[in-house]
């Protein structure tokens, strides 16, 4: 099968199903499609023609068949992989986990809005502004040291449920963000943070996202240039 | 278990979960905490104790465990009712009804914003001319017809995978927005949306919504009472 991601660099969703099934060691093919959202880039014609929400990731199996959106790909594979322990095996760990990552993936808008996902780059005296300024984002942050302190507290780590789970895979681009905005955080959260970004799928992927030195200007509200 | 849930006349997600459950005859209590968000109302008080996120749905076992987010939710009663076809039993209509859930749950952005769910009330003028000005809602809707047009080619309906499923639970809100705004689709997604509006666990949800007559400012951004 391929997974169809942006640029590593940039694409926090990407990242999610690229960790995920790299950390499982779940065979793929990947494909990179660079951002470009002008009329006839390769971005553009190729990404219409495998998903309807034009997104990625997206997940093509052999025959052409489509999955769409991190969480349903995250799914199809634990699905397809019962042998893997995507999720926690415990049944009420799972659905906390499934629960935290359903919160991410509509919820924490001032994080992810003010703090967009930029790997080689980093932004700390950004990142002071916003948090003195901010109200919402210190809320997210707040609400996030609160989700991963329940689990970690209950799991007794060092990933939210213990071993890396899809939970994990979720919450990689976050550390990442807190990392590039130098966002204060407790000594419990920065160990996590500090856990996910030493995890070989996450330091692989953040290595070839360097190698890119690409600039998508969509994606860059605080630079000018690399 | 509990399931904590708003206004049946406003909330969206909360009758997302609440028609799944009705739907496969799952027995659960019912608490609904009527929304008022001034600081010490019940809502406020409540919602706070059983919740990190402090929004309903919340699915609330006998022992305090807790587990948030529709999707969350319904992942959680899936796992536990395995005997239920709570998602597809085709492991690739599995897949699909997820992407779709996972879609609409991060998506549909411009048809949520503008269209929010009023059981009670009918605003066709306001449809009528949301529709004209408004080209992200246009696409909203194109993009609704082109998810669901595509599921009941599959599966030959009446629902989206043929019997109805968590995949149509979580659309049962936009069939009525459609309905209650009146916005124009094809005579395929107004069959569909008509079965949605059918089906007995959203009639039933309807019926107990028109019973409340209740006005929550917050709610009605196109009437100033009832």
């Amino acid at each position: 099968m391929k997974l169809y991601i942006g640029n590593k660099n940039y694409s926090s969703w990407s990242m999610r199903s690229g960790v995920l099934l790299a950390a499982f060691g779940i065979p793929f093919e990947e494909v990179k499609l660079r951002f470009d959202f002008s009329p006839d880039s390769p971005w553009t014609r190729t990404i219409a023609a495998i998903t309807p929400t034009k997104r990625v990731p997206v997940l093509v199996e052999d025959d052409g068949f489509t999955v769409w959106d991190t969480l349903a790909i995250t799914e199809y594979i634990a699905d397809r992989h019962p042998e893997l322990p995507i999720w926690p095996r415990d049944a009420r760990a799972r659905a906390r986990a499934r629960s935290l990552c359903a919160e991410m993936h509509a919820g924490f808008s001032r994080l992810r809005s003010l703090c967009p996902m930029n790997i080689e780059a980093f932004f700390p005296e950004v990142g002071a502004k916003l948090w003195a300024e901010d109200e919402a984002l210190r809320a997210d942050v707040a609400r996030l040291e609160q989700a991963w302190g329940d689990a970690l507290a209950s799991s007794g780590g060092p990933f939210l449920f213990g071993a890396f789970s899809a939970a994990d895979a979720y919450f990689a681009p976050v550390a990442v963000r807190l990392s590039r905005f130098g966002l204060p955080v407790s000594d419990a959260a920065a160990a996590y943070r500090d856990a996910l970004l030493a995890h070989p799928a996450v330091e692989d992927w953040v290595a070839e996202a360097l190698r890119e030195q690409d600039f998508i200007v969509e994606d860059e509200p605080y630079r000018n240039s690399r």
